[in-house]
């Protein structure tokens, strides 16, 4: 680890990152992919996560900022990422209910998103989230509610 | 207008829409074209819009369903365009809060989206809004608060 902030995407994929942070990187899933999801760091023990989304034209409305709709998926991607961190390989945590509030217009760019869990149950976890602008503008938070699944044999990851 | 299920989009698009739904036939947001957006009905009266998403596997998760914050997408874009019904040209109505149950696994493929405006007050408005599978099956449910803002001349469309 060089432990510069010019870490290349090879050094971070080396990590000895979790399981669904590992998938990341193995195979990002299409959407997000489309948001320009890139993983900065993630502490399992904290349950943390810090990414940043890479944001393009093709988030955007007609006026140019981001769609609404887009940083609630931001918000909902980091925050699946960080109550996924003590999932083993074969479960999921899918989210039960997300709540946005848009505080700043979010424009294309580079976008901070930070995840944390608020609670782990059983089967049951609660998570708050926010999006930053670079310059530390405070675009967006949520909140959701997950549940974990273990996956039967024949629900592997689409190819 | 043919009256029949099978109009096409000429037809549509020839309809006496409001501003905001003629400027998604006009130019669709970019975002709006990565969720599948098409306009199936709007009625300004009753301020409710009814769409279809045709949600291709650009949307999906690593495991091949719609990743849960496309989902929230989806309900925040019928959702607009129903708070929208009533704006002139030049007038958008950005979303502050948005909140999203999901209550089955959404899949790639036809999509059907339902807003309604619940309160239109004068700076405010409150909307909900469902998603639904082609065989009927509820996907998730949604509502949210928007504003309404009358764009600077400076601020036109992005090309």
């Amino acid at each position: 680890m060089s432990g510069t902030a010019d870490q290349t995407a090879e050094d971070k994929a080396s990590k000895n990152w979790p399981p669904n942070i590992q998938a990341v990187f193995k195979r990002m899933a299409p959407a997000s992919r489309y948001l320009g999801l890139e993983i900065i760091d993630a502490d399992q023990a904290a349950r943390t996560v810090e990414v940043a989304f890479n944001a393009g034209p093709e988030l955007c409305n007609m006026w140019g900022g981001i769609q609404g709709g887009m940083v609630a998926a931001m918000l909902d991607d980091v925050m699946s990422l960080a109550v996924g961190l003590d999932l083993e390989w074969g479960q999921i945590s899918p989210t039960l209910e997300l709540k946005v509030s848009m505080l700043n217009a979010a424009r294309p760019g580079r976008i901070i998103g930070r995840g944390r869990v608020i609670k782990r149950g059983k089967s049951v976890g609660f998570i708050e989230g926010e999006l930053l602008a670079e310059d530390g503008t405070l675009l967006a938070t949520g909140s959701s509610t997950a549940t974990f699944v273990t996956l039967k044999r024949k629900e592997k990851p689409a190819e």
